[in-house]
This record gives C-alpha cells, structure tokens and sequence, in this order.
C-alpha cells in the first residue's frame, strides 16, 4: 500500500483520508459490533491516540508529519564515564520506545516504599503521534577540549560551532548542549510527560540546560501561521520527495558511517517584538515577508503555492519582490540551491517584565513569545550557516526578531529493536 | 443526561463523542450527500469550529465547559480620563463579540496605507469555542488613594485586597492590574490571538502588566491531571447546578447592582518544583493529596467520585486521609461549607536558571511550570480567603509549591448586545 503509516513519509492524517477513511465509513456502517472489531484502524487514525513507530532507519520526528505540541530540552553531561553515557542512552531509547507507544515509561504502581515511577501525568491521554528524537552537541565529544567519553576523534566534520551571526544576542543559558531530546505531540502534556520522564532518567549523570515548549496551529489544511500572522513553510522541501530528503536532510557517505541516515538539527530561540509588528501596515508586513498575508501567495502572485518571480519588477522598475524580503534572502535561488527542512514551533512563554534604561526609565512588559525554529539538514556548512548569514545581515524582519537561543546537535539515525540510539558511535 | 457537554467535568470533545458522535455516523452511514447536509451539526460539535455565545447574563468563561487552552492578561490603566476606560470597554466588548465568533476584530484587508487591523494568525482557525471574559482590579476603583474615574465610592465590598498568605513568595510584575482579561479556546493560538487584538485596540489607554498562557490536557473522557500527575477538578461544583452556581459563584443582591450576576476572580501563578516532586513516592504523593493517584479515589475508596470520608482511621487510630492533606483541607466541610469554582489551567514556560546563592554555587536550571489557579466566586471573604488561609499554612503540597503571581477582580455581568461590559458601572 503506497500510503500505509510506517511509509516514512505519510503523515497519519493523510492515510486516514486516502486510505484508512474508506475502512472506517464502512466499520460504522456495519454498526457498533463491527466497528469495535474495527478499533484499531479507527484508533490510529483518531490524532491524539495514534502511534508513530519509534524504531526504524531514521528517528521519528524528523521528516514525520509535524505534530500540533513540541517540548525540546537540552542537557548538560555531568558524569565522567562513557558507560554512564551508553547507559544513559540505553535506558532514553527504551523509555522512549514504550512512551511513544503511549505507555508509561515505568510503572506507577510499584509498592509505596519506592520513589514513584511514571510521574503519571500522560494517563489515559494516548500516544497522540509523539516522536522522541536525540540529538549528541559538541560537548559529548570534547568539553573545553576535554575528551571525556574517548570520541574527541569521532566529532563529525558536519558539526560545526556556529558562527556568530549578525545581531545575535545569544543568553548562555539558553544556548548549547551536551545532549538533545525533541519530543513532538499532538498533545502538549504528551511532550512534556515524555521530556520529564526522559530527564528523570537521567538525573545523576545529565541536568537539563534548557527547555522549552512549543505549539503549532491549525495545520488542518492550511499551511499554519506563525505568530507574525503569515503561513509559514510554504516553500519547504516536501518530506514526501525520498530523493530531497537523502540529498538535503539525511547524513550520507560523505561522514562518519555512524550519522549515516541522520541529520543535523539547528535550534534556535527568536524572540520577536509582536507589540511593535501589531504596530505595522500591512503593506509593509508584507514587503518583509515577500508574502501576501492572507493567502500566503508571493507579491505579484495569486496563489499561495505560485512560483516566486525573483526578476518581476514594477512599472518603475523596482522588484515585486523587495531585495531584502525574507522570502527573497531565504530562497533557495538565492542559496546556491541549498535547502533545510524547517520544522519550527511558536512559542507563548507569557511576558517579560523590564525597566527602560534610559529616560523616562519606565517599566515595561512585553510578550516572551516568538518562534523555536528547528531545521534539519545534511550538513550545516552548506545549509543553515550561509542561509542565515545573508539572512542575518539583510533581512528586514530583524528589526522584530531578536535571536536569544542557539544550538546544534548531531542526530544520529534510528536505532534497532534490542540496540539503542547512538550505539555505533561507541562501536570502537 | 449526566454527560452532557455542559457537565462540570465535561470537556467538549467527550460531548461530541457522546452526543454529536451517534449524529455523526449517522451522517456517515447515509453516505457523502447527507453527511455534507449534516454538517452544520458537525461543525457544531467539531471543538475547533463550534461558538460559544458572548452576549447574555453572565459573561462567558466562567461556567463555561472548560476549553483546551487559556491565555490571561492583565493590564494597568495609563489614562486618567473616565471616557477613555468607557470608549476601550465599548472597544473591547465590539471586539470580543466579533473575536468569539471566530471573526477578525478588525479588517486585515484595508488601504495599505493604514495601519495593519487584525494581527491575522488566527484566520482559518475558527471560533474553537473562544470565551473572552473582563474583569476590574482595585485599581480601577481608586489608585494609591487616587479616584481617576470617580468610582472609589463604587468599589464593592467584596473585591477586598487579598492578605498575605503564608509562604506567599509574590513578584511584583506578575500581581495586580487594574483590568483583567481571560480568553479560553480549543486553540491555544486563537486564545493569544484574541488578547493581542485586545490589547493593541487598548493602546495608549492601557498596558499589559503580566501574561501568562495556560492549557489543559486530555479532558476527553476524563478528570483532566495536572502537571502533578494527579486529577484535579473531582470536587469541583457541577456548573449544571444553577442552584449551587447562584449561592456560590454568581454575585448577588447583597452588592451593588452593577454586580449582580458576576463573580469574584482570584488568580494565583502557582510554580510546582517538578523535579522534586518527581523523586518522591508515589505513596507519599497519595498522602500529600489525599487521593489515589490512578483511580483519582480518595484513600480509603476505590473510585474518584466516591464520597470523601474524612473520620476513617486506620488500624492504628491514623486518619486514612491525612490531616494535612489537599483533599481534607480544601474540602467543602473543613471549610465551613464554603465552595469556589475552580478553572485553572496548567502553565509551562520552558526553564528558569538560576546560580545558587551558597555553596557549591553551581548552576541550577530549574522547570518554570505549574498551575494558573483560577477560582470564581460570589465573595472571596467567604471563598478563596479562608481557604486558601488554611492551605497556605498546613498542605503538606506547599513543599512543592511556591505562589508567585496574584490578583483579584469583579468580573461584572455579561452585556447585552448594544451595551459593553461593566456599561452599569459607569452610570451615574
């Protein structure tokens, strides 16, 4: 079956309505009897009890059809020993195993005298698509050139320290990472249950450096708009295209046979200033974007999904499409063909309070909300680095957008029933 | 029937499971025609399409089945004339009624020359049952002894200034505020749409103080858990019993007229130290709540809904339900018979970081989560007060809890289409 749910690419939607849909319409037709017969079909196809595998060639969350609820967390390694690490390792791959199933990662039944288990949260909210996804940073192979675990060697070319860009205000303490775990579900508790468990887990050997939590709108059939009331990823590279996803997104020969068939995955914290931007014309939100707002369509264009005309200019000779709109600097044409797969979420983390530090010195709230943009890639040299340096210097979004957080991180491939994540980079 | 879907403990979607669901394979059964004619009924019972009323008796989002999502602001007044408070109440009341019924509060289409209306991230994604409810702080009635709008002598009784409680650890810039605005949805976008509508239309007459976003997970068929791991909600007053809801939730003829059918809002930012709630035991947990994690039972019972009994002893002459327990110091008998109306949600707002202030002094990154308790009531001096008087001094839960945030506001009576909200206040 061309779209049946362990195809990599099908979101769980889609297959109920291509084909799941069909089966269902007539388990209800049948009746109650038949329909309970039927339960699981229904049951995977119901978003918030349906399971996305956790075992295969790549890890799930990557190019699996974006879920409604992120909660990313980066932590810091604070062991010495690498049997700590594979340890660690092991147990996150067989929790995660068992929360993305939908099932507690230990039992919250165990007698009185010890420490809970499962912290019990997620009871009865069902898998609701969760994907874990783990991710090593630069700090698992060399930590102020510390080779702690033996694999200073085995950093991978690919990840790099990223530069500083443009106008970054990076906060140290929502920057970097030894460790990386990306959990995506159509459920917000869902996410952060499995973070928690995860982090539990690892108590002893790594903390957490950062967290943060994430939403995603109404992808129902639209492209979903950020917070900045634009859709958002109408350009991106199709997880359905196998051939895009292994030229742009998946790690090839080109590296270490380790993170062949994984990615890498830059993250980064983007306050934006909404106040100010709610202050704006429309016509000029859209010269920022290149983008109509309310179909999407690029400027000179009707439709959403048009092609971009880069070369389209007006009667007087200027472009459609401004010269440094975000659509412009962020093209593909623009990038040497170079493309990310973004897999961003908003973030509402309520507001910021803060005294002006200049006349009149009043205090000041504003909202700490914004995007944790997320792009997945083959190799950042070529990917998100050149994109953001042009875009870091020109983009005429940065006057609302401040870049607070920033990290990068190795995502190995999937792991083996019976093997856990990572395991061939300990293979000496 | 008991599980309608304006139950207290009913969230939407179980409603339509229950309800709309038979309609709805009835729709399917009877093939693609009449399922599209059925549809206004599913539209209806879809959580993400389906109107909740603005106008009417009492304001929306109070005994309103509890939506999915909330995000609750509070702003300070910067004008010192009263026909700028009355124009922002017609403004808001004009917006909200709009905005509830999943419309734009402002055209995005106008002249490009002007500024942008609404912010647009909310289009395509429906009313998602959106409630907008105001309320008045103190300060709206008289600031530092100053009467701006020449409503000190107005001020009711019962919007009493809230003590301070034990173990009360209050930040500034998230207590207080002279308005209040809470907007509840399915869509947690579309309930931050509807604030920052709001506050932009308030613009120079008003300014957001603090903001918070809140969610609630899983209430399908189910108590919803808090971030605890535990149902919370099992005692709540049903909102069906209009009996109970006039004696204890809706403001009565013992205050000023302009009150009647309101309610008295407290709101407390609850931070939850999760991780070391997470080492504890489950049975000490059991202890701290009173209740079986699990079943939601109270100790001593086997299901959720069974009836406390706080005279049970153990063998060894031991209350079964701890003394100072949550569930035997909230509840309704220890309290004088007194109830409030719960409508909390839970808020998660990625990491807090912070460097010990002894030794070792190393880094601490730290959950920022917990409860946005939300309680209505008919007189605080009666509800939330002496309740929270005697939490605040022997819950064993206070070890795991530090309140933060703090606020109380008259929510007046809804308005009636024509008029604005709080219009009565404002007649001489």
């Amino acid at each position: 079956m061309e779209n049946d749910r362990n195809g990599p690419f099908q979101p769980a939607r889609r297959g109920f309505l291509k084909a799941g849909g069909a089966a269902a319409v007539a388990a209800t037709a049948l009746g109650k009897a038949a329909a309970a017969q039927a339960l699981p079909v229904v049951a995977n196809d119901d978003p918030y009890r349906a399971v996305e595998p956790f075992f295969g060639p790549h890890q799930g969350g990557i190019v699996t059809p974006q879920q409604s609820h992120t909660y990313v967390v980066a932590l810091d390694l604070t062991t010495d020993k690498r049997d700590d690490v594979i340890g660690l390792l092991r147990a996150w791959t067989d929790a995660a195993s068992r929360l993305t199933r939908g099932e507690p990662a230990a039992s919250i039944d165990g007698p009185d005298d010890r420490p809970a288990g499962d912290s019990g949260e997620a009871l009865g909210l069902g898998a609701a698509r969760l994907t874990i996804t783990f991710g090593f940073g630069p700090g698992l192979f060399a930590l102020e050139g510390k080779d702690r675990y033996g694999l200073a060697n085995r950093r991978p070319a690919a990840l790099v320290d990223l530069p500083r860009f443009n106008g970054d205000q990076l906060v140290p303490e929502k920057t970097g990472g030894d460790l990386f775990i990306q959990a995506c579900a159509n459920d917000a508790q869902v996410a952060f249950h499995a973070v928690r468990q995860l982090a539990r887990i690892g108590s002893g050997i790594a903390h957490i450096r950062w967290g943060q939590a994430g939403f995603l709108s109404g992808p129902r059939d639209e492209t979903p708009r950020n917070l900045m009331g634009f859709k958002d990823g109408t350009n991106n590279p199709s997880i359905k295209d196998t051939q895009v996803m292994d030229e742009f997104v998946w790690a090839g020969s080109e590296g270490p046979g380790w993170m062949q068939g994984g990615t890498y995955t830059v993250v980064r914290r983007i306050r934006i200033t909404l106040e100010h931007w709610d202050q704006m014309e429309r016509g000029f939100q859209e010269s920022v974007f290149g983008r109509q707002k309310k179909s999407g369509a690029p400027l000179g264009k009707a439709k959403e999904f048009d092609a971009l005309d880069l070369e389209a200019a007006d009667k007087d000779g200027n472009p459609v499409i401004p010269d440094n709109s975000h659509v412009r600097l962020s093209n593909r044409a623009t990038n040497n063909g170079a493309q990310i797969l973004r897999r961003s979420y908003s973030y509402n983390d309520g507001t910021n309070f803060y005294i002006e530090r200049w006349p009149p010195w009043r205090q000041e709230t504003e909202y700490d909300a914004g995007l944790i943009f997320i792009a997945h890639q083959r190799d950042p040299r070529t990917g998100f680095i050149p994109i953001n340096e042009r875009l870091a210097k020109f983009d005429m979004m940065n006057q609302f957008t401040t870049h607070i957080g920033s990290a990068i991180f190795a995502c190995p491939p999937g792991a083996r029933p019976g093997s856990f994540i990572g395991a061939a980079l300990f293979e000496s």
